[in-house]
């Protein structure tokens, strides 16, 4: 299964329907599996900031299949690779940035930035679901 | 007038819908008057070169508050500017970037890549049009 | 299809087999449609200057599902995409870069650098179609 | 001595080899003592992310000539150089880039990424070795 611009677009509604919720205006960006921008909305009022952010945040966790503060476990004060944050043009190793998965694959990833980064993985795990579930409806 | 995500997303949807219609899937990207991301969808079937492209085209346009092909004049060979297009990260003078205006004044800026040029500036100038008549409806 | 590790290695060492019967030592980069590199080989005596080549010209390749030559036509003088070559970090607009395709469907792109420009595009055809016969022998 | 295309080949076998053993798909770059690339292969599986990791260990030791590992030393916190690891474009200071010596003498690095550090290091420290001894069995 490949990210269709109908998914991705179904992913960014969702993500976009929880930061309403809670109250907070963000940036989602959406890449596929192959670490490519599929989809984009800065809702009104998110931070300019955000736009790095989020699209760094999905980067981060299509580059390395895994919610982007995983990487964080690798790079901390003491964890055996010092400067991985520094590699593939800078990583955001915080939450934010989760993958999105079919039948055990990945099809890319979702990053949401503007609000704290609860907010935002909450946002983005949101949004994964919506990508997971629509499959099983149909 | 400032650029919301509802017009952002209008002008996308204005050029989906003109790309469908011209059989050419492309990637569109929308900027705010401060050059800066609101919007983006790759079709699916457009080729992965125009994501860069379609950023350009319309950073170019934001940037000098014109159609992007308008810089080559500025720029082809025998002009006064010899070497413009490597300012600022590298512009793609030529045409798919549209200013989105607003009375009289600049609101952000379109690109358009995937088709031929002339396609591309013909889905971007439905693009845009979309952005500028809709008001006038409401 | 994808592109796996094994065919990487059988497109390079086809592109090999073709310098060494020509007589120029080349570079050899292999990118999956991801436009990710997955295999490369520099042949002794292949000048310095060919690993950026060969890379650029695979990338220019995969980026536009074309030979790399063909993207030439659309930003020469007078034609109607001037300042093409400098998006996506830098294209390398002549002979030498391949598309891989299977089934209609493109899998990456090899490109070659080392010789006169119709060598590297003799060796990246025959790496090329190394791709595309094998799975016909099976 | 230099480091030939035949023996480049040989470091990346050795790596695969031993990561097959060990059963974590990895991507190995090997760079010659100019700190050129001159051999690349992704193993089926490998994160994305491991690209620019493995070609930042190779390029680690072969600036430093030096095992990665070693130039944590000088940048980590209450190190004399704190930020040495943003210089050269950016190093991965962590282990899996082992330099490439014969007789005394610096020919190249090789650098492996996909697995735990500590597993990177056992890979790349038998693509070395594979280096080392074969001109001994000749």
């Amino acid at each position: 299964m490949s990210l269709t611009a109908d998914r991705a677009r179904a992913v960014i509604a969702a993500a976009e329907t929880k930061a309403w919720e809670i109250g907070v205006p963000v940036v989602v960006a959406v890449l596929d599996a192959g670490v490519h921008l599929k989809a984009f909305a800065r809702m009104d009022g998110a931070p300019l900031a955000s736009i790095d952010i989020a699209l760094k945040k999905a980067r981060t966790s299509a580059l390395f299949r895994a919610p982007s503060e995983a990487v964080w476990e690798y790079c901390k004060p003491g964890a055996p690779a010092p400067g991985l944050e520094l590699t593939n043009g800078g990583l955001a190793p915080f939450g934010g940035g989760v993958p999105l998965e079919a039948g055990g694959e990945l099809v890319g990833a979702v990053g949401v930035s503007g609000g704290a980064v609860a907010q935002d993985l909450e946002i983005a795990k949101a949004a994964a679901a919506a990508f997971h579930f629509e499959p099983e409806r149909a």
